[in-house]
């Protein structure tokens, strides 16, 4: 109850700010079966991130200081985005794996972006710093409830667009995307997890019985490759269904193919891999199990109109 | 009445085979009010052509010797996609212009790619003494009636959807698309014709009074090229309502850019055409007059994944 409420609300709240992505049900991709895709790539600055980073900024004031965030590029871009649509200033702290594309999309925001040298975790001790510092307004990419219940909305519009589907495929990064899902759906579908073997720190928290640190590497990375899985989603997954699997690089590059060949969807490799679940046989569908999956993220490098 | 019917028959036809592509409504390109798009450039083998190449296998015998067909590049490939899938050889004539990623695209079909030297008329004009030789069945790229229902089945389909547009913005070629939509929506809503001012057989036509033959050349060149426009667009233009608007090569360019920046689609030049009348005020809509654009083609060179 308290995540429907939250998500209905920040549905509302976001509303003139997003955008309502496309779906279609789609043959193809060598399956035997057809799948129902939610382009969410499509979303202002290419991925779901906008829908958190929108929320977060409309559920209480802003400080003077503006908005921080850590972030692998795509919640970065995101936040960056929202804080200039609703006129603050953000400062985005990315470790280099974000890559010149990413880096690229957040200075178009108009943010003023810090590359810092090392991975994730530390480009979140700077933003951390600077939150403490100025008193800015940190953006948590997946570990805050206004952040999980924007994300949820992304769920909550593809049921109100009719989805037709007994089971969702989502990748997991740190995993405010599922979280979201899983607290919309609260069970009414099953939820599939779907992680690099490179980069799952879902998988390994549901083996352990806790959130553990794992090694992140892979082609999905700078997208995916948050080191702990966060609190919320791992506590969403303990009450709900999910089932989580794991697909290797090589996996997710041919969806990634697939998806540009079969359909014209050029994504970034984390856009690809919960299709990749089904491609690599990773997660096989019962006979007559309906199945979907969420395009999340399309920023892609190098750019391919540079 | 005539074309109701026959395009509401290949409707069902070719629904086994085709794509219900996807609509959305989207602000951005820099425009003060949002825009319905669909896009039709994620059909099979990238552009609507599939659309026409199925009605016409599907509506009488195939020959044995099979398929052919001249074309820029998409023609040619939703032929040879079509014919592999219903059994069929297929032998595509293609001028040098089509390029190697079109080029590939067809040959990834399995069908026979002949490159001519010349421009798309070389083309047409060997694949017609083929088609003598052979008692092949020809697939004329937009002036056949099975051609133009097929086409049209993109117009209906986005009517089904629920198109909310007073006026809707499309890219002409040849003219099948554009016949296609004014033979469904017969005056029922406006239709703005686009062409890059330098490949521009309809707007010459309707100065004319007549079809008549044009230089062809720039950025969609081989989507757009055709160098008289068919008499059956020809002729559906002269009975319904219709504008003819011409692009610069640039203004194409720019929305191309744009697609790609704000929405994550990457389409060839052709596919952004219509959206370029918008963004270069070619076509200004009037207040309050709901505009919808159609995203036509994706086969972009080089191939990005390449």
């Amino acid at each position: 109850m308290y995540w429907t409420k939250e998500i209905k609300a920040a549905t509302g709240r976001i509303a003139p700010h997003v955008r309502r992505t496309p779906i279609l049900q789609a043959k193809g991709f060598g399956l035997s079966y057809p799948v129902a895709l939610k382009l969410e790539q499509m979303q202002h600055t290419g991925s779901f991130k906008a829908r958190g980073a929108f929320n977060t900024l409309l559920s209480g004031p802003v400080p003077k200081a503006g908005l921080v965030a850590a972030s692998g590029g795509n919640h970065g871009a995101a936040v960056a985005y929202a804080a200039a649509q609703l006129g603050h200033p953000a400062r985005i702290y990315v470790p280099e794996m974000a890559g010149p594309a990413k880096m690229a999309l957040i200075r178009e925001q108009g943010a003023n972006l810090i590359v810092v040298k090392g991975a994730y975790a530390d480009a979140a001790e700077q933003a951390m710093e600077w939150q403490n510092a100025t008193g800015a307004m940190q953006v948590h990419p997946y570990d805050a409830s206004a952040t999980v219940a924007g994300q949820g909305t992304c769920m909550a519009e593809w049921e109100d667009q009719g989805l037709d589907a007994d089971t969702v495929l989502i990748a997991v990064g740190g995993g405010g995307l599922i979280a979201g899902a899983l607290a919309w759906l609260d069970g009414r579908r099953k939820v599939v997890a779907v992680e690099p073997a490179k980069s799952c720190a879902l998988n390994a928290a549901l083996e352990a019985g806790k959130p553990v640190d794992v090694e992140v590497s892979g082609v999905a990375a700078n997208a995916l490759g948050a080191r702990r899985i966060g609190t919320m989603c791992f506590d969403l997954a303990q009450t709900t269904t999910l089932e989580s699997v794991l697909v290797r690089d090589k996996d997710i590059t041919a969806a990634q193919a697939a998806l540009w060949r079969e359909m014209r969807q050029l994504v970034e490799p984390a856009g690809a891999t919960a299709l990749a679940a089904l491609m690599s046989g990773a997660y096989q569908p019962q006979p007559d199990e309906r199945v979907a999956v969420l395009v999340c993220g399309g920023n892609i490098a190098p750019d391919p109109l540079e």
